[in-house]
Formats: C-alpha cells, structure tokens, sequence
C-alpha cells in the first residue's frame, strides 16, 4: 500500500518551492532566476504545476529561454495552455525548435485553429511535416502519441551493414530500445531489439534474427487501449502504423505513462464531477463554474429527495422522532452503494467485468448487502429502541436499512453497467444516480413503512 | 479524456471470457485447455482476473505447467495468494523456475513465513542468494522492486572489448537500455546507454562516454517516491544501490508502471474505504467484513448527525416543512466539500500542495464556496418560497445553504492536510470527517437558525 504520509520526494519539492517563494518575496529575481538554473525541466514543471496562477507567470519569465520547451512538455495540458495563452508565435516557435514531433503536436492542439496555422507556417518545411502527421490523428488516439523519430532498417541487410549505419549516427532518438524494420515501401515487418543486434554475429541478416510476433499498433487506436497494452506486455516502445501497414513512427513508454496515471485518474475527478486533467491552482474563474454545473445537478436530486419526504408530512407531524433517525437510512444506503460502485467501475476500467461475470458479481454484493444489512440494522435498531424507548420505531428502521443496503448494492452494480450501456460514463453520473436512488428509496422505505404503522 | 465507453480491447477479453466460459459450462477442459494454449501468460492472467474464485481454481488447473510462472507473476497480490494457497512447495519451486528475482520475491512475499522458508530452502543456492538480496527490502521499497539480472562494465575497457563481451551472452536480460559502469569494489559508477555504445568510435573508452549524471535510487526508497522519479525523468531502468553506493540491481518501469497505477487507485478505493489492491472477484467471506466495519464507522457518523437534529425536536415538531427541507442543506454541503476534497488529496499525492501554496488554495476554495453558495441558495430560496409560501423558511435555508457551502470549502481543504499532519491518509479517513462536518454544520445551522427565528 503506497504511504502518502511520509512523501520525502514530495516534501523536498515542497521545500523548493518554500525557498523560491522566499526569494520572490524579497523581490530579487536574480536569485530566483539562479534557483532555477540549477533544477531539471521536471522539477521546474512541477513548481509550476505547483503554483498560483501569477507566480506561475512571474516563475515563466524567470526561465532560461533554451529550456522553456523543455519545461513546456512536461506540463498538464490546462497549465500549457495557460502559458501559451501569454506568448506571440515568434516566442512559440522559437519554444518548439528541439522538441520531438509528438511533443510539438501536443503543445499546438492547445492552440486556436488560426494560432495553430500561424506557427505551423513559421515552422521549416520538414518539421512542420513531421508534426502535421502527428495532428493528423486526434489527441487522443495511438497517431497523437507517437513520435516519428525513428530508426528504420531493411530486412535483407547484415548486422555488421547495420551496426557501421548505426555508428554513422550523432544519436540515436531517446529510448530507443528497437530499430524497425520495412520493406522498400515502408511497410512494417518486425522489430530488432538493440539487445538482440549487440549478442548475435555481425555476418547474419536482420531478416535471421528480427521479431516478427509483434502485431503494431494502428494509429486509431484509443490512447486508453495503448496504455493497456503497453501495461499488459511490458513494453517499452511499440510501432505504430497506418491502415496499409506502413510505418508511421513509435510510442515510447513515457508518453503513455501519462495516459495511465490519467486514466487512474478519471474515475477520482469525476465520481467528484471534476475533470481529471484540472490544474489544482486554477484560478477561480475556471474553477467556479465547472462546480456550479455540478452542485446544480445535485440540488436536483435532492429535490427529488425532499418531495419524498414531503409526501409523508402527515406522519413526521405525528411522530418527529422519524425526522431525527431517518438521514441514517438514506446514509447509510449511500455509504454502501458507492463502495459498490467503486469496485465495479475500477473493475470494468480494467476490463474485468463483462456479461459472463456480472451475475456472479451481483449475487456477491447482494449476499454481501444482506448480511451487513442485518448487522447493521439489528445494532440500529437497538439503539433506537433504547433511544427512544419505542419497539415500533426500531422494528420500522431494521427494515428499512436492511430494505436500502439490498437496494444499494443492486444500484450500486447495475448502475454503471446500465450506464455504459447506454454510453454515458459510468464514473461521472454513477455518483449522482446512486445517491438519488439509496436517497429516494431511504426515505420512502422508512417513511412508508411508518406511515402503514402508525396509520 | 479516456473514454470508458468504447474500449474494444475490454471488448475484446470479455468475449474471450465468454468463449471460455461457454466451454467450461459444455464440459469440454480439452477444449478450454486448447484456447489457453493460444493466449500469451499476460491475457490468460486478465483473464483470472476477471473471474470468480471457483471457476479461477478450475481455469489455473487447465493452464499448461510451463506458463504458470508467467501467469502468476502478472497477477495482483490478492489473486496470487489465493492461487498460491492450493500449492504444495514442491510446485511451488518448479513455478519459480525461470523468473527473475524480483517476481520470485514477489511471490514469495505472499506466503506464510515458515512455508517461504521452506520454498528457499528447497530452490538452487545461487537462485535462493539472488532472491533473498531482493527480500532483504521491505516489499514497498526500491529494492523490494529491483531486478538482479544486469550486465556491468568496467570504466577502463575499451568498447570493442564490450562489444565482444556482450556478443559472448546468449541474451542480454529484458529492457535493457543501459549498462552499468563499476569499479572493482562493484561501487556504482556510471551508466552506458546502448544507443551511445552503438553510436561511440570502438576504439574509446567506456570512461570517456559514459553518464555520470545519475544519481542511482537508494534500496530503502519507497516504491511510490520511485514510481515518481521513473514519472518525472522519464526513466526505463535505473540502478539501485546499497548505502555504500554498492550497485545492487536494476528497477525497470514494467514494475514502476505496476506501482503508478496503484498509488492513482489509492484515492479512489480509499474514498470508498477499500483497499486499492483489492480483488474485483474477491469471495464474499473477504468482501463483507471489510465492508462491515467501513459502515459501522459511517453509522456512528450518521448517529452524530442525528443527534444534532434531536436537539430541535421541538422545532421540527413546530414547522414540519423543516423535516422535509433539511436533508438538501446537508447534502449540497457535502458535495461541494467532496469536490474541494477530492482536487486537494489529488494535489497532495501529486506533491503539489504544501505551506507556501495553502493559503492560496484556501482562499480560492472559499471564494469558490461563497460564490456558489450565494447562487444556489438563492435558487433554493426562491424554490421553498414557492413550495412552502413561507418567506421566512426561505430566509433561513439561504443562509443555512450559505454556511455549509462555506464550511464545506473549509473543511475540504484543511482536512486532509490537517490529517496527514497528523499520519492519517487523508485519502482514507477524509471523506468521512468531511460528510461528519457538513451534516452537522447543515443541520445544526438550518434547524438553529429556525428555532431563533421561530421561537
């Protein structure tokens, strides 16, 4: 189990940022400007994530041109954005010499259309090439995450050929871990592993000893389904290619551990109705709205609670001690339904659940509701009785618990499978749905079944 | 955004299971054992994975011995163990054979002490030094990860001789992107990437070419603080070393991938107060108890709100409507608080929150509380003057409203840093305290307010 407790990295990062705002505030940039000097790109990136929006800015200004690329890349896209949003297309172009192709392209999804043409024309003839083959697939497909620097090699060549080819090279592209090879039209046929090439004899053909059991990636696929399966098979860069099967370039596993962590992410944000690429220091003018829409969504609902309630009026009026106990049907009827949700959307975000599982998965939390329904009830109900020296009260709140914690974990896994079924996120109105339910159904149980007794 | 929706690859290993299950139900193992023949060791554990304890037992029985060890070093710890307890030592130690330190440690860490004695005892010396240098760490740590499988060089040699000595090896270990440079006394000196050795003059040295700007990753270091480094340097190996810089083994992000996507599920399961290594198809006799305590310590919570509403009994029993209004002054409190929750405990597991950017993020919390404090409770005003034609409940909802949208801010963002001042997990114990906050500020500031106001 990860600590959160006691991050060290976390604390140091934290540190840093404590001495540089020191710094700021004695108004002596030259000194913040040696700071920064001294850390990586990353760390930079991250005291900037890790700031206010003005100190942001004052922070970007203070950055050593040649590495404000750098920096850039490493951002989320909602503070990239932010800091692009104060630059002209000379400084972004200048920004952009350097970076690899897929990097580029991220950088100009945040742009509008007509900023994006701008600098796209202000680029050379090559790179604009290079990076208008990367825009050509959507952000978030498998063409939006590959990088187009890579070294190719033909099949019929010796490895002696290969390593004096390799040898010719200033560098080759960052973790490179394969070169790839195509045929004459650029089509892909299988993968020499670095590691393969430095043990065998340099007189055998590439063709004796390349992987061909490799199945490349198509440049549509989903980036989610890429993360999976770079997770799945351990990869660490993977061909990507088009429908024709030629070679367009390749994922390495860095880009797509930001899809993982994201994907982690979104089921989180948004069972809160956030959005999981948010930047923690958006400014309030962002940040307000967005919640607006969401608290709007939940006084709906609990409205709808209230009607229900409102219905019985005649009965509380009659008996208040209702109004005191009953919360702790609808709670407790929400407490249990989204640890039902939450491991069923964690599950089908993996995979897991399909129709041949859902069954037995749902008698499980059934089973599993009946039997904390009757604990739970049976201790609630003694305590009400005690409470308020009245069996009836306590009989009526054992059946309505035991009714809401069956009801909930029925919701709790039909909910977000119905949900995808009808191809509404799971992870975003699960929440809200299940609450409305172990809401509505708390209260008329409890209410309802008093209402039928003390009639 | 990941869009949950349309994945074809869970498409894809649902209608596997369904195939597969279709088989098993027709009695046919011959034709089950045929179809696991045909899936690599990594969807044949998805497909564990995703299947209940019984039909789990019968699918491992039909899997070919030879994949085994693969297999069972893909599953998450909860699956493992439960595979690993019909074992006996002996298959346990033919399963090992063949995998690498780190996932034999692994594995082993699964077991109860006196049977991982004897499946020690039982393995080949050299194999058991291996894996007890691994299981000197602790299982959350650097070296608890680590891989002893590497290739080292010495400074001096020249890279012919490298070259010839690696062609020497049948393979080099998987992933490898770097070897590592040592002294005599086997003390961590540098690293040389592949690319580099490939693209250097044969006739230097590795001295003259390799990186010496790495600082390797202590063996005690927190797995989570390692799956950050590997996230920010964008690393694929990393050397580990001991406290007298005695290079130890390798970490690759295969592992640290494993590690990333579990500390993202920590928050989510946390909330719902499950565990992030939690078994989808977990039994029941796993499932329930946990569950069981999570509501028992929510009942006590709920028990508290309701106290708060027995003290004005008398009120509620004077205007009935309040009954019927209040549960929206508490349930809008804890959204809006779950959601300032949420953004803050994601901050902190990213290492973006400390003291210098705590007031900020306050301030904007509260301006953003306040701001959609003031628009929905004025809505809501406006719906009970018209429900109720009672301008008086409207006034006192307004305000109520008003307050715990406040608190709800406040709560949200010092709670869990005020927990892990504390060495709680905010992520853990931060959603109860916040429902515990908003119920009792709501109701307390609604019914208080009418009972002024009515008295």
């Amino acid at each position: 189990m990860p600590n959160p407790v006691s991050a060290d990295i976390n604390f140091r990062a934290q540190s840093q940022l404590g001495e540089l705002y020191a710094a700021l505030d004695s108004g002596t940039g030259r000194e913040v400007q040696r700071m920064l000097q001294s850390l990586s790109p990353q760390s930079i990136a991250q005291l900037l994530e890790s700031s206010p929006p003005r100190i942001r800015q004052v922070l970007w200004n203070l950055i050593d041109r040649e590495v404000e690329g750098e920096v850039l890349q490493e951002l989320t896209d909602d503070v990239k954005a932010q800091i692009l949003s104060t630059m002209d297309t000379e400084e972004m172009v200048a920004i952009m010499e350097g970076l690899n192709a897929d990097d580029v392209a991220d950088i100009l999804q945040q742009l509008p259309d007509r900023l994006m043409a701008e600098v796209l024309s202000a680029m050379s003839e090559s790179d604009r090439q290079r990076v208008e083959s990367v825009l050509a697939y959507g952000e978030e497909t498998a063409g939006g995450l590959m990088d187009t620097d890579i070294v190719s090699v033909r099949p019929h060549l010796t490895l002696d050929v290969v390593l004096r080819y390799l040898r010719r090279h200033e560098k080759l592209p960052k973790s490179t871990d394969n070169l790839f090879v195509v045929s004459r039209q650029d089509k892909f046929i299988g993968l020499l592993p670095l590691t393969r090439l430095l043990t065998s004899d340099p007189s055998v053909t590439v063709r004796e000893i390349m992987h061909t059991d490799v199945e490349p990636i198509p440049a549509e696929m989903p980036d989610h389904e890429v993360a999976q399966l770079f997770a799945k098979y351990d990869w660490i860069t993977a061909p990507v290619v088009d429908a024709s099967n030629r070679l367009l370039g390749r994922i390495t596993i860095d880009d797509v551990v930001d899809v993982i962590r994201e994907d982690a992410d979104h089921s989180l944000m948004s069972l809160a109705g956030l959005d999981e690429e948010e930047d923690t220091f958006a400014p309030i003018k962002r940040t307000a709205p967005r919640r607006a829409v969401w608290l709007g969504i939940n006084l709906l609902t609990a409205l709808l609670a209230s009607w229900v309630i409102n219905l019985f009026q005649g009965t509380i009026d009659k008996v208040v001690a209702l109004a005191v106990l009953m919360p702790i049907v609808a709670s407790m009827g929400g407490v249990a339904g989204s640890q039902t949700l939450t491991v069923v959307i964690r599950g089908m975000a993996l995979g897991q659940i399909g129709r041949s599982n859902l069954r037995w998965l749902l008698s499980r939390e059934l089973a599993s509701g009946a039997l904390n329904g009757i604990l739970w009830s049976a201790v609630m109900g003694g305590i009400a009785a005690l409470w308020f020296g009245d069996l009836r009260i306590a009989l009526i709140i054992i059946a309505a618990m035991a009714i809401n914690l069956v009801t909930a974990a029925l919701a709790g896994t039909i909910l977000p499978v119905a949900l995808r079924a009808m191809r509404i996120d799971p992870a975003l109105a699960g929440g809200v749905a299940l609450t409305t339910v172990t809401d509505v159904v708390g209260f008329m149980s409890f209410l309802g079944l008093a209402t039928w007794y003390f009639a």
